[in-house]
């Protein structure tokens, strides 16, 4: 007989002292993978992750390279089995300013219900309690029929570099049947999703150059083209006022949702929510779409920074040799960032005043990673979350983790992200915390998941 | 009977050896108005120009204030007697960076027929032969019948604050017939010309704010308003595809130079040498105008700086909470800077996005000076141009020198700005030079000037 969510809350509950000790020696390590002065606490970490895996019955290997090792782990049991392979990351981002946090960043508190550490989400926190429903699941189950390979990286807050390196190499190891991302949110605690999908992305920098010198506004003005104004003309001509991205091409690719796919999605929108976060602002949404499909279903466009001529304090009167600017894409299935960003600089330069040079430098990009809402594995983690909060939405993530697509692609699994992360954990934060009924939620989610899909009896 | 420009240069060719020695002298004193640790040189070099006066005849006075003192010096001898008003400095601006002078800059030196320190031309070298011509013109007529003014500054370059501050009160002591600002180039040595007037300017900050807070391009992109967007979308707005100004009302107290004074002033324009110059870049000009007219008689509009988001290296994928912009207009006499601040205020809220927030910050402005080519004043200069140089056009400026029309405005006088700089000169830059011809060209101009208005016999 299948053990259930009660089983395993009770599991949860006779260890949860000994379980937040173990949770509170893992959020010690100060496992700042940006930072070079952590590299010994970031191979303590990696170690201890390493153990633990082992203890579960794990065979673990190292994955080296030149920054942080990667933590391979698998229990194989059957090759007709079904296979799970789980995706976190043990390092963790720079606490940086120390001054706004109440509590030390790397000794854990629990205030009011909250786990407070860097690292108590964002991935400590969600590794942490996979670990531990897989531990849970595996006491109840010894030979239960499931294959898990677990990947725990140490370069995810710098890059994944090491990662993005191997992923094409390791496509043996990698392969499986359904590819858990837990490293993401619910949305919110009202109306809990679990997230399907998230969009690619291409970054670049745009470069204008006029003349070879920076010129006297008073003995130029009006006679020579201000790379700003050819800039700000540029830019303003990239989204038309029905907010569609106006470059020849770039929607060539985009192979939308069903109108079946896009029913199942919950989509709706509170716009007085938002503003009460971030304040009375402007709002622009891409025709026929609502704001939450603009934001996870289709591609868009943004200025991330521009820059040009004087910026500093009083007034200089300049006219600027260059004129810079950031621009990002985000991407839906089947877009390729290369071909993107070749579109953008096509149009770019179409776009030029005649005399004037445009530069461009492609920066990181990756493609989007979408499941479908029936998918079978959508379906079992659905349940799992209605089981843990009632009720679970389908839901995209507007963000992109090139990382997801790679290891989509390399496992050839079918992709879920199945975290329980809020806002208010406020990862990359001072101050960042989980609560403790997330991780109770959490352990639960993984912990009946790996039931279903075993359907052990 | 009048001396003539060979007198003139006699009286200079004999003089030569102990005027370059005095010279020396002037440009000796680091008199760096910008940087306080040199308020005694300042003060030293004020005296220095004072006393120079005083020993040619005139008496002086100091104005002062909470920064350097003005040298305000005159020679009354009869009301009825035509009166000059000249204005120069004896600040000069910092001469970092060091390392690039060849010589050092408060240490002159003559190389291939030029003198190499700073404030060689701008202002210490136009200065200087201002007050030696005068000084062989009334060694020459110690009785001439011509009132003679002399206004010395300490703070041109930066900002002319005590002189902004104290023109209104001192219009007895200002009231001139004719101003000669001698602090100009004359375009180029082949075709020479006489400036007779300067534009206005009005300068401003521009800063949209959207939310309250940097945004994920991720989780907002899509659905917020981008302010970079906003911003390049409302700067694109105001300039059109013909080179007009986009902003209603901009150009209602725009009164254009008659077409007889545009036939006799020289708008020639040199593309090639402007490339040669500057490199191959594009030029946009006002539709019915010549790019030389475009500069001097008609406002422009330039985005002296912009900026908004993650401007750094690498990538950051934000929407930011505010996007930023510096931008400046060149006006034509009649234009209030005031009312063309406000004109732009309004056009910007108008085409702002329903819900995104504008604000304005003033910086410094001033009106346009113009004198007609068929001044009195324009004609005097220009015949002692022609006398010495063969030829001289009449030429504006397209900068700006806001103490310019303010003391026209409170001298009552007809403007001219006859000075002898050249491009080659670098003022501002290290290496600032200038040749002995043009202090000896400017000697001649300004004495044989003082001949004719004085009409000697």
């Amino acid at each position: 007989m299948m053990h259930t969510k009660i089983d395993y809350q009770k599991w949860y509950d006779q260890r949860e002292k000994t379980s937040l000790e173990e949770f509170f020696t893992y959020l010690r390590f100060p496992s700042i993978s940006a930072q070079s002065q952590h590299r010994k606490s970031l191979l303590e970490c990696a170690k201890w992750v390493e153990a633990y895996l082992n203890d579960m019955g794990f065979t673990t290997e190292r994955w080296e390279g030149e920054g942080h090792p990667i933590i391979f782990a698998q229990r194989l049991v059957d090759p007709s089995a079904p296979t799970l392979l789980f995706y976190g990351h043990y390092d963790v981002q720079p606490p940086e300013p120390f001054d706004l946090w109440k509590s030390p960043p790397f000794e854990p508190e629990i205030r009011n219900g909250r786990i407070y550490a860097r690292g108590a989400e964002d991935n400590k926190g969600q590794n942490y309690y996979t670990m531990l429903a897989i531990k849970a699941f595996l006491e109840k189950n010894p030979h239960a029929k499931i294959n898990l390979k677990y990947i725990i990286e140490g370069e995810e807050e710098m890059g994944s570099n090491l990662l993005e390196e191997l992923a094409p190499t390791k496509q043996k190891e990698l392969a499986a049947d359904t590819l858990l991302i837990v490293d993401t949110g619910m949305g919110s605690r009202e109306n809990p999703g679990l997230e399907i999908g998230c969009r690619g992305i291409m970054t670049m920098d745009i470069t204008l150059t006029n003349t070879n010198t920076d010129l006297h506004s008073g003995s130029y003005g009006g006679i020579v083209y201000n790379p700003n104004r050819a800039l700000a003309e540029i830019l303003a001509s990239l989204i038309d006022e029905q907010g569609h991205i106006n470059i020849p091409h770039l929607y060539d690719d985009v192979v939308p949702l069903s109108d079946e796919e896009r029913q199942v999605i919950d989509t709706s929108f509170d716009e007085q929510a938002l503003k009460q976060e971030v304040g009375q602002c402007a709002l622009h949404v891409e025709e026929g779409f609502t704001p939450t499909e603009a934001n996870w279903l289709r591609p868009t466009l943004e200025i991330n920074g521009m820059w040009g001529g004087y910026t500093g304090e009083g007034f200089k009167t300049v006219i600027p040799s260059e004129a810079h600017a950031k621009i990002s894409c985000r991407l839906v299935p089947n877009q390729d960032p290369k071909k993107i960003y070749q579109y953008i600089c096509d149009a770019i330069r179409k776009r030029l005043p005649n005399g004037m040079q445009a530069d461009f430098i492609p920066h990181g990009g990756g493609t989007a990673a979408w499941s479908s809402p029936s998918a079978k594995s959508t379906q079992v983690l659905k349940q799992a979350f209605e089981d843990v909060f009632g009720s679970c939405a389908i839901i995209y993530g507007g963000g992109s983790i090139p990382i997801t697509a790679l290891l989509a692609k390399h496992s050839g699994a079918e992709l879920v992200l199945p975290g329980v992360g809020l806002p208010c954990d406020r990862i990359h934060a001072p101050n960042e915390n989980f609560g403790l009924d997330q991780l109770a939620a959490g352990f639960l989610i993984i912990a009946t998941t790996l039931e279903r899909v075993a359907a052990v009896d």
